[in-house]
């Protein structure tokens, strides 16, 4: 098997409409106490990423998430807190529950900012999980507003020449708004790759690529580990010090710094598996300069990478967002294919919750 | 000669105070009509590249812009006109002067705007050459700010897949306060490495490794070239699919957004060599939360870093602006070396421009 196979097997899914999955999902947060409209923005959020095709961060993991709150791990409801606030900036707390709720809420705060004052960003401490990150600043394009948002978690990459895990995998999501082409929608793990990569290749029993992961030594790992722990670490962006390891740790501690050090959440090594604090901004483009006259020269800029002559003859040049949006297309019109383990888990979650079953 | 061998030769060079370099390169840009204030605010920007060791945007670029402006290809003076501004955002025109002049005020308003409302920030048009990026989020940092910068160029790196430069190396720079420990300073070119290390090699005679630059072709190219064309392209960070050239090439398009198309100014293919766009943001902390507890939560991390055992027997774990601040340190007390032949240029430059020579 190949780095290629690593995607969802569409043999072992069912198509399950996307409306279905919303109501199944928020279903069984209901189930477990979150609030009615805590647990539609935790769906939308969820069904979204199985929409573009991040099934690493969609459906299947309502589940995990249901568990979590029954044991005990977040505190539901929530009440989310603003610490301090002005008209440009807040320090919010998710108060130890669902980090999507408290995402959502620090977006829709920023672009209300923005909006007001050309400028909004919130960052967010006492967080979990915010799932796929680029749903936050695509929020923003909607109001004709350029996004930002990050996310810091407990460590799994290697510091530059660092033989540990000292940093997460600490995601960066950046969304601007074009004319007629798809609009600009990067999420990138500042790490060579998302963790949940490593995981699935773990899952599927196939090696992964040389330069993703290593040894305490240093040795490159390609026989994936599922667990956390001293003995190999993920590497930052660029792998080596030739090839610039220097950059993708230096945008890990970049991201520490706005969601962990600015919110007094904690970076890192402070904080255990599942705790993650977050950062939003938002841009309103037309306090600078004509919303169209942007988007069109975004449309031109788009135009030109996708014209660019393609070292791959039968891959062509594409733009962040392209892969994303050709997928949901598909299944916005066919439906979401869920792996028929995660199907049948969501399906006995939800009977044991005594919940409807809509899917 | 190895990478290690790319830097400048100490014995080809001799050590001048930087004092004197601030006197001399202002001395020579107001020996080519820059107002007093502009080539001041330009030759302190030149000096701290030197003094940190950036010596590719260092002192040495003063004979290159005075020729420039002499030939015209710089509007000396320069206006700097506010084309729209809010309590929060504005957008400059650097009127096709030095790029240094407007983004140093850029970053002003941007550090005065966020005293007042929490966060500044500035995108700037018809602009050229900033130097080391580094040095304008540096400025937020006497005012217990963050700062972030960045900077698009002329196309040398091409996009994911691509076989033609459609980029700039698009450099980011961000920096935040410390407290014990020294302040956080990121400066990184969005490709594998930054432009000046492959003229650096070109100049010295020395091959360059697998991974910085390739062919139309998309063949590794080690001998390094000294032209811009089409016929080879530099990498974008991650240089492969497999190990995330996406995400330099997304991080790439982002400052080329945020720079080009904000300001209207143009992105890569709409620029001509020399020609530059830049973006400042300055945040307030003080708005967030207390700065000694920030600082102190900076310190923390920062050691937990410089803590972390290496993969190298002989060096240890650095963070972001480590090494600078080492290099400024004996430079500071020591002089900067400037290359015999640069320092030659300077003398020469000033000489012929009848200016005071200080060095």
């Amino acid at each position: 098997m190949t780095l290629q196979d690593l995607k969802l097997n569409e043999f072992n899914s069912t198509r399950i409409l996307h409306d279905d999955l919303l109501k199944q999902v928020s279903a069984i947060l209901r189930g477990v106490n979150v609030p009615e409209e805590h647990a539609d923005i935790t769906s939308k959020i969820l069904v979204s990423a199985s929409l573009r095709g991040v099934d690493t961060h969609g459906v299947g993991n309502a589940v995990r998430y249901s568990i979590a709150i029954e044991k005990g791990e977040y505190t539901i409801p929530q009440s989310i807190e603003i610490i301090s606030e002005t008209d440009t900036t807040s320090l919010l707390s998710c108060g130890n529950g669902l980090g999507f709720v408290a995402a959502y809420k620090g977006m829709e705060m920023s672009i209300s900012k923005a909006k007001d004052f050309g400028v909004g960003m919130a960052t967010i401490k006492d967080g979990h999980h915010i799932g796929m990150v680029a749903y936050y600043p695509m929020m923003a394009l909607t109001h004709d507003m350029i996004g930002l948002a990050m996310t810091n978690a407990s460590p799994s990459v290697r510091p530059a020449l660092g033989a540990r895990p000292r940093i997460g995998t600490n995601p960066i999501a950046f969304a601007a708004p074009a004319g007629e082409q798809r609009d600009f929608i990067l999420d990138m793990a500042t790490s060579t790759v998302a963790s949940g990569k490593i995981g699935l290749a773990k899952r599927l029993g196939v090696k992964i690529p040389e330069g993703w992961a290593v040894t305490a030594e240093g040795e490159p790992l390609t026989e994936p580990l599922g667990d956390r722990g001293e003995h190999w670490a993920m590497n930052p962006l660029g792998n080596t010090r030739e090839q610039g390891s220097h950059k993708g740790y230096g945008l890990g501690l970049v991201v520490d710094i706005l969601c962990g050090v600015l919110s007094g959440g904690g970076y890192g090594t402070q904080l255990s598996a599942g705790e993650n604090m977050s950062f939003m901004m938002a841009i309103d483009i037309a306090k600078f300069r004509n919303v169209d006259d942007f988007k069109s020269m975004m449309d031109d800029m788009i135009s030109e990478m996708h014209a660019t002559p393609s070292i791959s003859s039968e891959e062509r040049v594409l733009v962040a967002g392209d892969p994303e949006a050709d997928i949901q297309e598909d299944r916005l019109k066919n439906g979401v294919p869920v792996e028929n383990n995660q199907y049948d888990e969501l399906r006995d979650r939800a009977s044991n919750l005594g919940v409807e079953i809509f899917i």
